[in-house]
């Protein structure tokens, strides 16, 4: 749940005045997205979404981020299109916050999807990277394979009082994927963060994507990588080769994995759990007590991670929907 | 903010299929109540909220509030009509938690509100009490005058450790208002939390109430000496006189006073900031470190208290609108 920041309905009305909206019918602060507050707003013109960027969000980012929605959107991809204000700025200031105001999405996520639902978000995730083409905006991936060494240098102490002997396995899979990395996969804009509760469905179809704020240039077959590891584990942390497969299968659906990308896959994704065990490591550390938001467990990623060195079997099931497509 | 359980699109079918509102389009947790897990769903039949009702909510008293509610909605009254499942029942289960939906009801609560504002918010409570005449629910105001004597006895430490002196001070207006607790004023149905966040306005007029949890049979004259600690008072503490008379004015627009209210307010007005200044400190001490929900300043009705004994001068800001009026 995110709310940070209180904004009055003063402050709201002041800061409407710059949009062409009409004036507010409704404001409600929604537990929705982890780094920022947002609230869903509705005026004469509409429903929307006001999102205040907090300080997790580097401020000049935001312009990249809100480009690329803006984009996605006139491409026809399913995203929250941001909304200009009479001057045609995207990014605006309320109550001390950059701050911007987007379409409101319709759609449900869902906390464990089906395989059904798979195959939906994978189709949607190579939607997304088609629809990107030719956006002019550049931003590196600063979460990206390079940075996770230097990342985890602080952080050793903390993986091993996590489990004793992690430091020294985490050190060990970090030198395996890096001499594993591949180098010259197709790349365009990654969304870096395709989990499922940044992902819509309406009765069981792709309804869009939402929370563009890790999107970066990077190789597209890392981005079907982070989704691998947040769409195809079951609850308890163990993989599941049929969610995997909808997954490969509907994104290969539209856009089909070069052998290149397909040999990769096994790295990447384990490179991806490393990604993410590592933030929620860092997280886990420096969350202080009494904070509105909990900490995602690294334990989960510490177990993805044994999985994807006792390996998954990944090639395997590219291979089949090769096959089979 | 409270969203304290969390909704599986899953579960949230299932529950759905009980109601005559098709499919789910939308659904995202709110931060507004702050004693359930509320979440605002959009249907093919429109928008509604969702509550699930947590731990301080007692599941007996929820048939109460949701027939209040229907009553109130019935009988012309902006308020959130609850909807009814197949077999015409108001309360179903959810996650494990009592739970109802209710219709969406535009608006926006003011932190802050305006004169007029007040005026509004005056005469909206009126109306809230002129439209729940008849209403047959029966329940006792569990945080009445009669509560207070008790509930402050454990709490006497507390109350010491927040100032010195207070524990006595507190007693002694305890004494006080007792003694001077008026008899057979005019009872009917009574909000009994209409706070400014618990207000709708659309354009500056009223538009509505919500959060009828601590609704009861009292004192109609004591809801309006809630909402005066609640509007009158400035951020800083410091009563105000303007906004009062305005409050007062609204709620006599609809429905005048009788001299015996008139002449009550200034100890009902006490009585009602003892009310929360006794809950606050109740739950200033029993609020775990670490837990979602940040507990109320009590301080801010210590300050309140300290100037309904130096009095407001009540009895001529309501005896002017009856000359005014």
């Amino acid at each position: 749940m995110a709310v940070y920041t209180d904004v009055s309905a003063e402050a709201l009305e002041v800061f409407l005045t710059r949009y062409p909206l009409g004036r507010a019918l409704s404001f409600k602060g929604i537990a929705e997205g982890v780094e920022n507050s947002n609230f869903l707003l509705e005026t004469e013109a509409g429903r929307f979404i006001l999102t205040l960027y907090e300080r997790r969000v580097k401020a000049d980012d935001l312009p990249f981020f809100l480009a690329l929605m803006a984009w996605l959107a006139d491409h026809g991809f399913p995203s929250a299109a941001p909304v200009a204000d009479r001057d045609g700025a995207l990014l605006g200031e309320l109550e001390g916050r950059p701050a911007a105001i987007a379409a409101f999405l319709p759609g449900l996520s869902v906390k464990t999807p089906t395989r059904g639902q798979c195959q939906e978000a994978g189709f949607g995730l190579a939607w997304l990277h088609d629809a990107a083409e030719g956006f002019p905006g550049r931003r590196a991936n600063a979460l990206g394979q390079t940075s996770w060494a230097p990342l985890f240098a602080p952080l050793a102490d903390a993986a091993e009082a996590l489990a004793p002997g992690l430091a020294r396995t985490v050190a060990r899979d970090l030198s395996e994927i890096e001499a594993g990395w591949p180098d010259g996969l197709p790349e365009g804009i990654v969304h870096a963060d395709y989990f499922p509760d940044n992902v819509f469905f309406v009765d069981g179809r792709f309804a869009g994507a939402i929370d563009f704020y890790f999107a970066a240039r990077d190789m597209r077959a890392y981005d079907l990588a982070v989704a691998l590891n947040a769409w195809a584990f079951s609850p308890s942390g163990a993989f599941d080769p049929a969610r995997a497969r909808a997954l490969l299968a509907g994104y290969q659906s539209r856009r089909p994995l070069s052998p290149a990308e397909r040999e990769a896959l096994p790295v990447l994704s384990r490179g991806a759990a490393m990604r993410f065990f590592l933030t929620r490591l860092n997280d886990w550390g420096s969350t202080p007590p009494g904070s509105l938001v909990r900490p995602k467990d690294p334990l989960e990623y510490v177990r993805k991670l044994d999985a994807h060195r006792a390996g998954l079997g990944l090639e395997r099931l590219v291979g089949l929907e090769r096959l089979g497509g």
